[in-house]
């Protein structure tokens, strides 16, 4: 079918290369010019503005947003809209927080535009060759542009997760659960690191990958990872976050559900991200207050 | 080649019928007379008594002990070494700690008996058709006994890991991420069962199993748990836990070494085998007296 695709960056440069393989038809727009270059060259239909976009794409339109969450994923898809008109489908692709999706919903109702929260899942690498995607919308219309996304994913790697709001839960939520299984896996090989044995983490890492009840893609990952560097020598070990995984958290928290394991997650996350602590200070602090216990001198004074 | 099988339990049982399957030749005893019964019928060399089974086996002895953790481990161990004789080798695949694990191959040392402390993973359908195994002991002594392992476990599944007590201090650790793991998994179910959304989790964790970072066999065995009972309401969410889990905590502490989220996953084991508890008192009580908050009355009194 006619895809209209916004956004070529990691992702989206990615999911239209996988289109055009599948004999969809892509008009394509970035802001960089460059980006737009190259997909030209891929087979892409190129276009120079939202606007032109639109115009080129058969009506009911399919339009897949692929940009940024926050506030590029708010001014483009406020431009897309005001130029769709009824019947046309809108697809966020990016990682929006489900709450906003469930507004841009009602805003696209008015102007009769469905639009359709889809997490997508599997990294770059999966969305070149199948990623995985759960999508929230209207039922009915979905089956209208099912072949996309049963095209884009690996076998089995779609979902119609229910009414609009439920992709972007899903995703959120499936970020969460990676948020958990990373440090645990990553505490794992700390403890394996501070041990009296003198482990080869590639091999570890590859004989839990066969066999094991913790053999996983992420547990994949690692192997991949001590293969590159035996002992990470090259990595700081600082965690950075992109959202998600807060977004879990604070969703727990609005429905009063405990997650105690994926918030220490991310807790963890911010923890690596300081070489001191003012906790630390304060507990330094008090020890020497009441036990005399003695404090290390900070070079700063 | 020849296999002495101490122990026809779950595990031990299903190693004997892979072990007879690839061809070798075993010589099977367990306290229970109906399972050497069983193991007769499959093609096993079945004895009576610890004893009888070392007198059938030809030197170097070759003896893999599956028996329950704890002090059936210790008494199996203590009779079977007494009747094993110098160059032998004493193959421990059950879950036992690694200090003990030392232990018992310094005592092993001793009688110049082979001690392998070897962790099994992978569960009954492992034993059965292809394990996990990481083995630690002798190297060079290793090589000779390295085809059971082979042929045990699935293809690129068994790593000699190194000195003796690392196969079960691997093993642990294992163990312990797989808690950390599969809590991170049971928080993320129980966000979408709060949510407002009405989601198939059998359909989540499918679609989560085909391209998504968090595909795992831990989360192929939710899929088929929803499968069987779409909401688990058979099932109490009463989350045991036999050991290896506490232990990679207590190791956690004694290395001095933050692993939170694995503890975290084991204390909210803990916290579930309780309907009421004391903490949640005693909060209640705290709020009742600063800030006149109602608490709930206990029905005992």
């Amino acid at each position: 079918m006619q895809v209209g695709m916004i956004g070529l960056g990691k992702m989206g440069y990615q999911l239209t290369l996988n289109l055009l393989d599948k004999k969809h038809d892509v008009v394509a727009y970035d802001v960089n010019t460059e980006l737009i270059e190259k997909a030209a060259k891929d087979g892409a239909t190129v276009v120079k503005t939202i606007e032109r976009l639109i115009r080129n794409l058969n009506k009911p339109r399919t339009v897949w947003m692929m940009v940024p969450a926050g506030e590029i994923t708010e001014s483009v898809f406020q431009e897309v809209l005001s130029y769709l008109e009824e019947g046309d489908r809108l697809i966020d692709g990016g990682n929006a927080h489900y709450q906003d999706s469930l507004k841009r919903s009602e805003v696209c109702k008015d102007k009769g535009v469905f639009f359709f929260d889809c997490g997508t899942s599997g990294g770059v690498e999966g969305a070149r060759n199948g990623a995985c995607t759960m999508i929230g919308g209207d039922e009915q219309v979905f089956t209208e542009i099912e072949p996309i996304f049963r095209d884009l994913t690996v076998e089995n790697g779609y979902l119609y997760a229910g009414e609009v709001g439920s992709g972007h839960f899903l995703k959120m939520v499936h970020n969460g659960i990676e948020y958990g299984m990373m440090q645990a896996i990553a505490e794992g090989f700390e403890l394996l690191e501070k041990s009296q044995f003198n482990y080869d983490y590639e091999k570890v890492a590859k004989v839990w990958n066969n066999g094991s009840v913790i053999r996983s893609w992420l547990m994949e990952l690692t192997e991949n990872a001590f293969a590159k560097d035996e002992k990470l020598e090259g990595i700081k070990g600082v965690m950075h976050s992109s959202g998600e995984g807060k977004w879990t958290v604070e969703t727990a928290l609005d429905l009063q559900t405990p997650a105690p394991v994926i918030t220490l997650a991310l807790m963890m996350r911010y923890r690596s991200l300081a070489d001191d602590t003012f906790t630390g200070k304060v507990v330094a602090a008090l020890r020497n207050e009441f036990g005399g216990h003695a404090v290390e001198r900070s070079e700063y004074k």
